[in-house]
């Protein structure tokens, strides 16, 4: 399994992704599921992926791949647009599907592949997408301004309760490490280390990049300090009185 | 969907369910999905139910027909044991989808259900299964005080925070709401009202049983109490000083 989330603000983005892989339980491994395109001043574009990790891995090559030919072809390095860039990460998991597709289907595997694109070029706004398994995609808004990935389902009430267009990016990042705390506590499949990036509005440069290993301060002191402050909450709420 | 738990405690257990089911959005509806079997002083047994309705409510008048039947079969209110009883309950599921299977299958319907049983029987310690759509089951055990069926995940993390063998009745009570409020919070599929029973170890009699519906005061409360303590203590917590 795979956590990532973006999520998009007023004043910037969060993106972070887990680096768990697995192939059944007895073959666990770390692969980092961060990739960011970046040229100084002019674009960041950060690609969170979960799913079959061969497919999310040719993916990213073949992203690459297009950016370094030569010719006037458009590619994720000269996209004018945050929407041509999820155009053209659809379009190589589409590709990649075509190609592995039938030969996974031969053994009854059913690949997918999930991503959240972030980022900003310059010329346009910053912008967060979140691009299905089938290669089409859609935009966040400020009415829902974030996405997740993988095991959303433990994480995401703590987003749903802090989050809105106007939160700080530090408040931010805060509530994606308890999001990712929750959901390692609850799904071992889930795991450290987590790749962080914060990208501030307009600056068409990466932010803080940080890899948040075992043993990191600040995260072991969130995971301690949120179990404690919830079983505090739950100590003080009165029990019920009801009558037998 | 669905959400259903039974905790078992040293002092007792704890069983709920809540009342909602679907078939399709524009086709909501209100069920109580628990059933209770009860013979003063001598067996308490409680049924939660998820899946499909059709199914379950079959199974749940299976049983009670059996109970009505003349002879010397064994049937939910004459068994000996819970284990006696997880038989008749997996046991009346599978002649529910041995009749109704293949019609479902001929328009492409994968039926399942999934129960919840605890309670007491005189003889015997207090008990608690779930029971798998094949119609096996499994018992809790100290390890694993609990089960849940349906849609568990949002509900989890804080039973597995605060729940122990020794966690007092009207303390567990409380969790499990808790653990309601957060899963309605996330899933509109599961809502109130909520049916909740507090058995108490060895009384062989239902404690206290509970329908609690809209604008019920003590789930108001933990409602809203319980959101703006999780507030208060993701805003006490530190943000990072991590450097640019």
């Amino acid at each position: 399994m795979t956590y990532c989330v973006g999520i998009m603000l007023d004043s910037g983005m969060v993106l972070a992704s887990d680096s768990r892989t697995n192939a059944g339980v007895d073959q666990v491994a770390t692969f980092s599921k961060m990739t960011v395109f970046e040229r100084h001043r002019e674009r960041v574009i950060v690609l969170l992926s979960s799913g079959n990790l061969a497919m999310t891995q040719a993916v990213v090559n073949a992203l690459r791949h297009q950016a370094h030919l030569e010719g006037g072809h458009e590619h994720i390095m000269n996209t004018p647009s945050m929407f041509g860039a999820a155009t053209l990460v659809g379009n190589a998991l589409r590709e990649v599907q075509q190609r592995d597709g039938p030969y996974l289907l031969q053994r009854n595997i059913e690949a997918s592949a999930n991503f959240i694109l972030g980022g900003q070029i310059a010329g346009e706004q910053q912008r967060l997408f979140t691009i299905y398994t089938e290669g089409n995609f859609i935009e966040a808004t400020t009415d829902t301004p974030y996405f997740q990935v993988g095991e959303i389902k433990y994480g995401k009430p703590i987003i749903d309760r802090v989050i809105n267009a106007h939160t700080p990016l530090t408040e931010a990042a805060k509530c994606v490490l308890i999001s990712f705390d929750s959901t390692m506590r609850s799904n071992i499949s889930v795991g450290l280390p987590i790749d962080l990036l914060i990208y501030e509005n307009d600056s068409l440069r990466v932010g803080i990049q940080r890899r948040i290993k075992e043993h990191d301060s600040y995260f072991d002191m969130i995971h301690s300090q949120w179990g404690e402050g919830l079983k505090k909450v739950f100590a003080e709420l009165p029990p019920p009185h009801w009558q037998d």
